[in-house]
Formats: C-alpha cells, structure tokens, sequence
C-alpha cells in the first residue's frame, strides 16, 4: 500500500488507562488525545503522531496505531513508563473522577516535529500545556488551518501562554465548564463570541451528549450529537470528535463556513462510534460505509419538514 | 374585532408565583402552565382556557389574558385563594427548588367544557392529575390531535390513570428525568421509543437549554433550543413550547411528519422569548416579526454547509 503523506499533523498525550463504569473495569487501555485523535483523523487522510510513550508502551497498542495507518515518525519513545491516567465514571456515563494521573514520560516531553511533517497544512493541538502547544506552532512551516483544545488546568495554571496559543491559531475548541472559565461568562454564546474576538476565526464549544456549538463571523451552526443507544466509554469522544473533524476537513482542503460545519458533522458520528466501545475498539470496525449511513441518519434528524 | 373560533383548547394549572432567581425576586406573577400554553397559542390561533382562579385573582390578569386574545369561556372562578407556587433558581437559571406549594381552588379542580370548546380538533393537557386529563377527554367530540404532558408526581402516584392517557393521545412530551422515572430507561432515545410503543404517534423528550427529541414512527428529530443570550426567567418555557407548538400546528390544520417538526422549531423559537423575561412578558412584546426572524435564524443555525 502507498504511504499517504501527512496532511494532519496531531499534537498530544498518549496514556495507558484504568477506566472504571458503573457496568465494567479496564486495565491499561489504549488512551490519551493523540490515539483517539489520530485515528479518527487517519481514517480520512494521512495523519502524522506527534506524542511519547515509555519503554513499558505495548507493541500491540504500536500496532493497533500502525493499523490505522497513523505515521509513527513522530512518536518518542523514552526510558521510563507511559502516561497513565485512572477514573471512574458516575452513573450518568458523563461525570468522572480521577483516580490517579502519573505523568512519567509525558512530564519532560518536548515536542518535535519531524522534516515531512513541518510542511503539513492541518495541524491539530490536542489538550497539553500552552508552552508546548507554542513549541509546536513555531516548527510548523506553512499552516492552513490549526486548531487548538485545552482544559480547565491549564486556564488556571497558565493563562498567558494559552492567551498567546489562542490569538495564533484557527479554530478553538473548549467544552462548556472550560469556556466559561476561560471567559467569566456564563452564557455559552456570549463566551464563545468573547473567544472569537481574540483572533480565531472558528469557536467550537462542546457540550458531551447534548453536542456542540460553532462560533464563526458567519454565525452560529449548532452541531447534534448523533443519539447512540448506548454509551461503553465516553472517554476520548472530544479527540476523535476533532480528530474526525479535522481529517475530514484536510481530506477535502477546503476550508469555509460550509466544510467547517459538514466536518463537525463527521466528528459528531465519529465520535458516536467512538463512545459504543472501550478504547479505541470503536473506532477499529468503523466503515466508510458506517460512518456515511449515520451521516444521512444524523442530517434526517435535523431535517425540518 | 372578530372573535376566532376556538381551534386549540388548553387545559392545565393556574397560578400566582413567588420566584426568585440569583439575580432577582418578583411576587405574585402570573403563572401555571395553561397561562403560558395559552398565550403561546393564541398567537397562532384561536385558543380557549380551562382553568380555575380563585376570588383573589388580580383583575389586571384577566385583562391580560384578553390582551392575548384567549377565550375564557372556561376560566372557572372558585371562591377562595388562587393556586400558589414559589420557588428559587439556582446560578445555573435551571435547577429549581420549590418553597411552597398551595393547591387552594386547584385542589378541587374539575375541568368542565363549554359546549364550543368540544368540538375543538386540537387539544392540550397540560400537566394536571391524570384522571383530570381523562375527564377533559371524555368531553371532547372531534380530537384531530391531542398532546398530553405530565410530571414527576403522576409517575409516582398516579402512574396507571396516566398509562391510560398516553394510550389515548397523539402526542406525549416529558422532560428527560420524567421520561426516564417513566420508562426505566436512561437512554432517552430508548426511553421515547418505549413511550412510542404505549401507543402515540409522537414523543417529545425536552432538555431544557439543550432543546428537545421527537421520536415518531417516522424517524427521529433533535430539535435545538435557540440560544438567547440571558435568561431571566425559565419557568414556564416548556408550556410556551407546548402551547406554541399546537397553536401553529393547528393554525395549518394539517398534521404530518414535517408540519410537527416546523410547529416544533415554533415553539422552540417562543419559548426563547419567553425566558428573557418573568410572567408573560417575553410573550408579552412578541410579533409575528420576531417569530419568524428567530425562526430563520434558527433554521440558519441547523444548516449544513
């Protein structure tokens, strides 16, 4: 098989997870945003790793990431053990509690990006600190479209550094606890719109099962989550969700109002295959086929008349 | 002015409420579901109340009532003190906590049609005990379409009078913890379906801020919430929904898969308007111009590319 070039390039953690649900245990799951990112995103185009792992990492998981044909050229591997992450899931399959984060490898990692992937269009920044996510933007050559994710931490610990991620890149994406904290308001509109006003053209926030909300200065596109049956493990649904979203987008190359929104459209059904399986078990039987059958199904449930 | 023929009647509770939010106390306002139901309809088309007051309510009320265009030819006046609820918004202007509850004339409440309203085609029964809502269906002659909702309290204590109801109506809406009380499914998707099989042709789930699902024979429909930018008052916006949803529905007279799903976006669109302000007053100011511009906006906000 030909070897696709990097269009995407994917910035961000890879974990070993304990996850506990009010159903079942897992032990050393495959985790972190760059595996569900990337994978969701390889699945439509070629999609570079950019992350760490430890010497413990299992050459199965490295497998499984060769499987979805994810270039590896950018994964580190350093002496010492893999990222690892515990929590539990509450009754509802949306609150958690963490049990346990031990940063190991991933607490000295510095991002580099390999020559063939300097040059990729499409870059995602998964949720890791502000100064890395900056490291990695200043590597990057010629960016046509970057987005950047974050979380609560880092809006608390450093602030400044995420101010200056933010006003350099394309496309924020927050959920609404992060935006409203990044914002002070509390209004899901009026924060995002307060995002958009510091440069990106693209505001994104995340809503878990009640979907999300795009922020654009065409407007507002409010973006259903596709109704999955049953939820196994919602860990990872924000990643693959930009995952898809981006690989799709990069798959295509146009950038506009009308690609941004069908894109987010694609990260919505990815990441409803993503939630049905522990891991990235859902992501593994997805289907060219599968994915377009829940698209029509999703567009006819937003169908009016 | 000619006076309409009533093609919508309503029947539920009225109130005077004590409510306070975090931003601010009002007393004695007009409430209870048939109030917003009714004003909400009565934009659309000709609507009729059944419902008790009782001596001590404000004349000023009754006139605004009149200011909507409802008919009252039903409004019973019971002597004693009228229905009365109080309660606090939290920050988050969703979760509520109920003071004090007093039922006065509501309590020997026993709905009566006059003869004009029965053969109305379209009727709502807001929530009220469920055997109430089988003594309004005894009364009406030629039903095209009748919507019923209900509550938490009648799951719990009157669950097989309210089975009875849901056998015999066109349309069932139930917040999501009701469907679920309802149904002992925690996915809503699941838990519509299961209504569905009880024997309406529509189910309506409604989320709050998060908007709402219609499960029918014909599909499913997420139906989104309009965002507004501040909520000073969300009681009552799922009766506004309601009520706004029958009075366009019934202001076609055609009822199918696509004309539900537009009277859906309506009531979404009114009930936006409803929670910028306490009591009525969002209904209050509200134009056929401001409907429709909210709705095209609304439709721009659920448009794919």
């Amino acid at each position: 098989m030909q070897k696709k070039s990097v269009d995407v390039v994917v910035v961000g953690s890879i974990g070993l997870d304990d996850i506990e649900t009010p159903f079942e245990s897992r032990r050393r799951l495959l985790g972190g945003s760059v595996s569900y990112a990337c994978a969701a995103s390889a699945f439509f185009t070629g999609t570079g790793m950019v992350g760490v792992v430890g010497t413990d990492f299992p050459i199965e998981y490295e497998n499984l990431y060769r499987s979805f044909k994810i270039d590896l050229a950018g994964l580190q591997k350093e002496e010492g053990k893999t990222f690892h992450w515990s929590g539990v899931y509450e009754a509802d399959m949306i609150n958690r509690r963490t049990l346990l984060t031990e940063l190991n490898v991933f607490q000295h990692f510095r991002p580099e990006l390999p020559a063939a992937y300097q040059n990729a269009p499409f870059v995602l920044l998964a949720n890791i600190a502000p100064d890395l996510q900056q490291h990695v933007l200043s590597q990057v050559k010629k960016p046509k479209f970057i987005m950047a994710d974050t979380m609560d931490l880092w809006i608390n610990t450093a602030r400044k550094s995420l101010m200056a991620v933010i006003e350099k890149v394309d496309m924020v994406t927050l959920n609404d606890s992060e935006a409203r904290l990044l914002t002070g308001e509390y209004n899901l509109k009026l924060a995002a719109k307060k995002v958009l006003s510091w440069g990106p053209s693209y505001v994104v926030i995340k809503k878990g099962e009640h979907g999300a909300m795009l922020i654009s200065k065409k407007g507002m596109f409010l973006v259903p989550a596709y109704p999955v049956d049953k939820v196994q493990d919602p860990t990872g649904a924000g990643d693959t969700f930009a995952g898809s979203f981006i690989g799709w987008l990069a798959s295509g190359g146009r950038v506009n109002e009308a690609t941004v929104r069908q894109a987010l459209l694609y990260g919505s059904v990815a990441a409803s295959f993503g939630v049905e399986a522990f891991s990235l078990a859902g992501l593994e039987k997805l289907t060219r086929r599968k994915i377009e059958s829940r698209m029509s199904e999703l567009k006819q449930m937003m169908k009016v008349g």
